[in-house]
């Protein structure tokens, strides 16, 4: 690594400790001077002069936005401090490292100054194929449900599932891919080493193990509540697709999926019963943000994979005997009446055909099981159109 | 009634024995010269000269359907027998008529060429103003009760629900309708003395007193397997708008949604749980035909009124009392840890502001019921968001 990459990395990482993720006026500064000028200019307390050149053509909120990251300067942690995180087995990526994923460079000044990473999983190569499964944490059983199987379908396909680690469907969608040996990548809101929430502790280690764990925040920093939403935007950019699987009207989840509508990304939602409070999120993105909506995990891959790939077999009800009769015999058996039955005359009017083909039709129809003789002549017999299509010689075999 | 009309409304009920609903090349033949001519052509036995005329610009099949609607002229009734119906309550109605619903000149050569009536209720004003609520007859108690809800609440915003008559969500469509006073109308694939089906003669005899049956079949005919996707044609063509309620794929609910979006009728569908096989029809016609998702009659009227009109209360979430907090009393809440708690010097900072401003947002956040002291300093109270917002000389009142 050259000394200017290194002092770059030692300058975005000091960034991640005064300003919160997110922070467009940072992004700003970020864009017209680099992070090594930056903090130096944060260190000495006032804006560096090529920025304040560029006058009222400037960055807005600049000084204030100086007085609240001089405000943090103490956070920095040192050296040491550092080393006892990546020894823990936490390791930092910057914008330009090999493993960054560039698709999060579409966040433009909002894009994350670092990520803080732990797990052996190649974050980069894991999201070239991936799919955010999120939605609400007071999840149903269904939508829990339903968080396995399509995230556990997904990862069988491939696909590595990213998520926010959050109980209720997050936590479903990350063990789903798990028990189907598949990726998983999962963004928190907090540090790493803190682990929101705690009591997924066990959940994060199996992901680090099996997939990685992302954060923009320095390890030990406690989760805030816009921390959640300022972390949505990543999990948006960072996959393919984004699938809502259970949320709220007023749900963090559709903050995530309003982060991959505006980065026109393939937003998706799964329907559910429209008197569970638990699916009204999904249904209004689907009416008024045009959110695909998927049922399966078929639906997903076809929605996000390139025009003309991974399409599968469309869906089709069932495929009737009746399916596979000549337009005449069709006619004729559509013109037996059902129960009371009827003669072979009014069945050739009903059919529009002449008495000879409407008795000829009869007697093929009834070789193959589909009509019956009765009193009033000739009838359909029962469930015939809903049987499995039998060899005419098999016919009547059931009574042997 | 001129002496013209009485022949044309005389020879469109005798068509209406010899050939199908839906015969497009009967519907052919009245384009290019009228029912009374057309009768008298097919009692002849040749088609008219003036249509034969035409050459190889006219009519495709024509001679075939001769020989179909002759085999059928036996079937056409008596004048006693029309006047049995006639005191029966049934009434024929023929395009030209005040009660005519002229939404179904749409349909072209497949107009229905009467429709058979029973009930005291105007076809053409109800249809004005009317939602077409169809689905499955194997319906789940879910979507029964959707279809009991939605058509009663549309009912009592004055729309006629129009349906098939049939069990299941069709039946619940209907019921709701009379449930909440209002008007209905069943579009039966059988004949309305026949009344198919039989089970729901008490259902029909109620619609008749409070709505109208209809057909296009003269009153006696059983109906037929093609028959009810003929039928299913003017269900959608009657109504402002098609919402189905639960649908197999492979659903004649379906052939009404596909008939709705022919004749680009709005389309609507309503959702369920993807696990049950009766919502597929529904998740796919909102996937692949841009069927509208509609949880409530408020999102239906809202689809099928003009621009502007039927505009209801947006859907929101609840309003969280940290709602109307300024925008830096917002900050130092959030920068609050809301467990452990925290100092105010580590509050300001996470805050980004002063430590000032943070001791006097503490102090009114704290008076408000948000934030509370502990050991370390100050936390979030437990629940304080989602607390019904309390003016702050209440607060603490709970340990009266």
């Amino acid at each position: 690594m050259t000394i200017a990459a290194d002092r770059q990395r030692f300058a975005r990482t000091a960034l991640s400790f005064v300003a919160e993720p997110g922070d467009l006026t940072l992004g700003a500064l970020l864009r017209a001077c680099g992070p090594v000028e930056a903090f130096a200019a944060i260190c000495d307390g006032r804006p560096p002069e090529s920025v304040v050149a560029l006058g009222r053509g400037g960055i807005p909120g600049l000084s204030r936005a100086f007085e609240r990251w001089a405000a943090r300067l103490g956070a920095v942690p040192t050296e040491s401090r550092l080393a006892a995180w990546e020894s823990a087995g936490i390791r930092i990526l910057c914008p330009g490292d090999p493993e960054w994923p560039t698709q999060l460079d579409v966040l433009a000044d909002a894009r994350p100054l670092v990520l803080w990473l732990r797990g052996s999983t190649d974050l980069r190569f894991a999201c070239l194929r991936s799919v955010s499964v999120v939605g609400a944490r007071a999840a149903t059983s269904y939508g829990e449900h339903v968080a396995t199987e399509m995230a556990a379908a997904l990862a069988e396909r491939g696909f590595c599932i990213v998520s926010g680690g959050a109980y209720g469907i997050d936590s479903r969608a990350h063990l789903g891919a798990l028990g189907a040996d598949g990726v998983t990548v999962a963004v928190l809101a907090s540090g790493l080493s803190y682990g929101y929430p705690r009591g997924h502790h066990e959940l994060f280690t199996a992901i680090a193990g099996q997939g990685v764990m992302v954060s923009e925040w320095p390890p030990d920093r406690a989760p805030t509540r816009p921390g959640f939403l300022v972390r949505n935007r990543v999990i948006a950019a960072l996959s393919c697709g984004t699938v809502v699987v259970e949320a709220a009207l007023r749900s963090g989840a559709l903050s995530t999926a309003r982060h991959a509508r505006d980065l026109c990304r393939p937003l998706m939602a799964v329907p559910g019963p429209v008197t569970s409070e638990m699916s009204q999120g999904c249904h209004e993105i689907i009416r008024e943000w045009g959110a695909v909506c998927v049922t399966r995990a078929q639906d997903v891959i076809e929605h996000v994979s390139p025009v003309g790939e991974g399409l599968g077999a469309r869906r089709c009800g069932p495929v009737y005997p009746r399916d596979s009769l000549d337009q005449v015999s069709r006619a004729v058996l559509e013109a037996v009446p059902a129960r009371a039955g009827g003669g072979p005359a009014a069945i050739a009017a009903a059919a529009g055909v002449d008495l000879d083909t409407a008795i000829r039709c009869l007697g093929a129809l009834a070789a193959a099981g589909f009509v019956e003789r009765c009193a009033r002549g000739w009838r359909v017999r029962k469930n015939a159109g809903h049987a499995p299509a039998l060899p005419p010689d098999r016919t009547g075999t059931a009574g042997h």
